[in-house]
């Protein structure tokens, strides 16, 4: 931990979240990246800890004083209203900036408002913003200033689908249905009744049900269109994790290894998606902690039915531990740096 | 808990099972059944328990011994295998039997070996068990000397399917995929390092995914074709419940009020089918230690796509409550009795 | 369900707290009682719930109401600072109350104020309260109009201690340990962070070490000095359930079967404290859902060492369970009626 | 992970537990230590994982294959009877042996049979197994060719004492009392009904009173006499982790600086223990998946008692972390190494 040699600094604003800390653990043992804590708003949760922790160093969460320090980006792990706040002051600094939140992720407007039932507020941002998903954006995003990183349940999803939809041996006109199940840090770190142990543990629930914010960056992302895709999220009793099974009718494929040879193709060098043998899926335990999404599915070649199963951790690859490998890109690191 | 009043003598197999100790959790405080444990294997792997309790009275789990007690009925809370060779003899008797496994859910035999990879060793009950699914059966129910107790996951599903394919509102050409979800007690009571603490608990997984043993028994009581309904189950990190995300295209459906209306007019003198305003649907929470199974659902009517959940007791209405009310229609008991 | 044969009308405030839902849940079947809901301030947190339900009565908490309402009795499962404000109004207008809250359980404002950190503002009503203890305050609780239900950790604390204490078999030099857990219900309903999921799951602390504001309601019932029992509390990732652990030394006690007959003698015609042979000890489960307090030992003879481990659910005999005990007894009902 | 450089070979047997797993888990990580796995015996509860992972290194586990490879130590993650069979023969071809089982813990084998009630058939290895506290025995470790790694509730017990009973402030005549709480993953890595997850999930239990198999350990090492030190195991439905709540009275103490002061200058230069500010203690969040034991404590002046709580993660520092650091000091290596 010689922090001498760590060659970057990069801020972290909301490192009191599960996001945000995360980043901070992931930079801790990062060789080349140092990182700096942004103060948003006062925030006095801290738990007491032990004697004799040197307190990090933390600065204001505005422009000037990330100026000041010569950042080299800053991390955004805000709710989606902070980033749309923070970051165009933060970008006319010249610091490159990933967002976490769900403000840039989306190409139009339009869309951003239907969804999130408000008007975006800096919509002139949105065309500067690449989509970090580095398996299929890797050269855009090691060339951006601003990156839009993608959300816990996109991350999966596009992965599992892309490489289908590129080879064109989904058959469309059956649809396609994502059953999602996510662990309840994906909700954020907040005081809520309705993530409270006594409501949450023991229970399982569905919500936003076809009309989940993140169906459109599927969409966007996949090139499925709206009544072609079906998603339904649900809160697991489990802290960390997302689970994604996926059903949907294959053309043109006559047996699961063939199926297996298009995710292949399509990852054979990607350094954190993982792919399993035909009938094996992977569980939340595979994944939990790390950086990789795991894919696995069963192929019914007589009906043409595939039910695909992709894992990832919701707040590493599904949020901080991508960040950081758009992150690395960016700024010209190993892509797989300090996560593995 | 005056046992004089009881007027019906109850054995139960495999008392000290999940869905055999709810059998005799909910028999305790039934007005007219009084239980009758039946030892069937030694298993001394009992809690100690306080000073005090009176022992119940445990006979041998045997056709002499039942008859000799004049059991007005059975209960196997048995594995298949277990019922296979229990359930001749006892019905033989004379004793009304409810069997709890998959051993005589299935009409006919083969359909039983291919999905339990295992021959059926008493193929010629099968015609005298009565499928157990009160809400569609209730009639055969009363009459029967013999009742195969569905699966737990084919009871919620059968309950959310039936209404809507009997309307034929079901665009069966497009599919019906069920994405269920059921907690750990499913697996039953005993020794297992899956089921275990470790490695369950902050886990969840995907198992019998396209081949689960229940398919066949959902076929079988909702007409629907092997290609026409695909099925996954998921293990769930709680100790009971079972929730079901169930994925179609309706004809000839308009509004969300009319498919609840087709709901209503299935259920509206069921006791326990509950349902809810379209857009609101049931958590866990709701139906645990109930024999309700609640049903709701979000309809998109641009598209057609309905996502329904049904959730329940998978120890309960998906096992022993369901095994309850089904003896009420045997004995000619009010068929809420003990179930409230 | 017979509403008609119910004789009589209990109010309950705070219905929608752990411990006011659970008196809501006991009185639904509680033969000769029927809840009325007492609505204390707006709060819009209810489930949406399946369709059809008759919503319950629900009149105002305030005086008026509950004198024009003729009810017979009054239960407060509400903070102590709204117990303050509403018991007093309640019992001049003739009305039994049952507080479940910490306001009126010691017996001078004094020891209140120095636990609580602020001032009892109707110290006048102290004098009136009978602590609701039936194993000790069976006859005082019978011709009560206002009494003060106990705490969850002194319930299970006073019924493991005060038969030893009585029989002077304690060696109170050596001072008396408490080491107490709670499941996190004994938090209330509420968001918080402490009490969520992701922070509470998988996690355990210590609080309330010490200082705990229950440890005078100990000694107030025990006799035993400040000094000489110590009281540690922690939080247990579990909805429901308390788990004691005591130790002390004894005095004149020579065998393990001395100390059980101490607490047979004590318990004997006692309906809800069970006992344990020597070396057994009940866990949560024995108790979860009962109004059961179970008490079980291990003593060295050498050392005159005892391990006691009490258990109850805090919901249950620590709470809502109890003040129907005591309600019963107020009412002139069979003391176990509704509760087993 | 570059595993040229890394200069020592390292053995794990037992590598399918949970310590074992541990293990592996950090020795991956470790800059200067290569794993081997070593097979006891068939075990083929593998998940299936991933195409495309380099199976790690295998070979039996026994003297000739060990010094065949010319490990330079074994770790034995093994149970205590297996322990006993391996450690004489792979300590005679001269390689290192470090046991995380309770074989070799205690120095004489009569005490060894007394509590583990069995007799031990390696007596005369006792002599020469040095017990693996680093914090006390730090150069006996270095020297050592044989070390016995703690028990977990030992450790985070005699790093919470020993300071205080070397500094002479305990009063010895009132007792220590150790109330032990510790996650499942204790149990070890099996199948058994009482650590599934029906059964011990929304539970909690005691176990071991006053007999636990670890009390003997904490004797040894603290210089306490058996009736002057009281524990009680407890199962805690989590994971990992453990949590020991200790009741003293102090003796020639007078405020809560004093007790501190004298633990500050007890591990001022350890790595990994840490202290808290008087009247703050460690959670099991603070501890979990580290190598830190964390302590801290309340002090009742009036009263002379002091209620300590320590907190460590039983399979890092109460196991694989604890072995890794003694491995560490045996090797010469930075004993930190690996492990921060």
């Amino acid at each position: 931990m010689n922090n001498y040699s760590k060659r970057f600094s990069v801020g972290i604003a909301g490192f009191r979240g599960y996001s945000g800390a995360e980043l901070v653990r992931i930079l801790k043992h990062h060789p080349s990246v140092e990182a700096v804590l942004l103060e948003h708003r006062e925030d006095s949760e801290g738990a007491p800890g032990p004697l004799g922790q040197k307190p990090a160093q933390v600065i204001p969460a505005n422009a000037e004083a990330i100026a000041r320090e010569k950042l080299d980006a800053v991390l955004l792990a805000t709710p989606h209203h902070v980033s749309l706040e923070l970051a165009g002051p933060i970008l006319e600094t010249g610091t490159r900036v990933i967002d976490l939140s769900g403000a840039f992720r989306l190409r139009d407007a339009e869309t951003f408002s239907r969804w999130y039932k408000e008007r975006h507020t800096r919509p002139e941002l949105l065309a500067q913003a690449v989509y970090g998903l580095p398996e299929f954006y890797r050269e855009s995003i090691r060339e951006a200033r601003f990156v839009a990183n993608p959300g816990c349940y996109p991350t999966a999803a596009n992965l599992a689908l892309r490489p289908l939809l590129a080879a064109q041996v989904v058959d469309r006109s059956r649809g396609v249905i994502c059953d999602a199940k996510s662990g309840i840090s994906g909700a954020g770190r907040k005081a809520s009744l309705k993530t409270s142990f006594c409501e949450s543990a023991e229970n399982f629930s569905a919500y936003g049900i076809v009309e989940h914010r993140h169906v459109p960056e599927v969409l966007q992302n996949s090139g499925l269109g709206e009544r072609e895709f079906t998603f339904t999220a649900h809160l697991l009793p489990v802290t960390r994790g997302i689970l994604e099974t996926i059903y949907l009718r294959t053309e043109r494929i006559e047996k699961a290894v063939d199926l297996l040879s298009i995710y292949e193709e399509a990852y054979e060098n990607e350094p954190f998606v993982r792919l399993y043998a035909p009938g094996k899926v992977p569980d939340l335990r595979a994944v939990q902690h790390t950086n990789f999404c795991d894919i696995g599915f069963v192929f019914d070649a007589e009906s043409r039915r595939a039910v695909i199963v992709a894992a990832e951790d919701n707040l590493v690859k599904g949020a901080a531990g991508q960040a950081v490998q758009n992150l690395n890109l960016m700024l010209g690191l190993p892509e797989t740096e300090g996560l593995l």
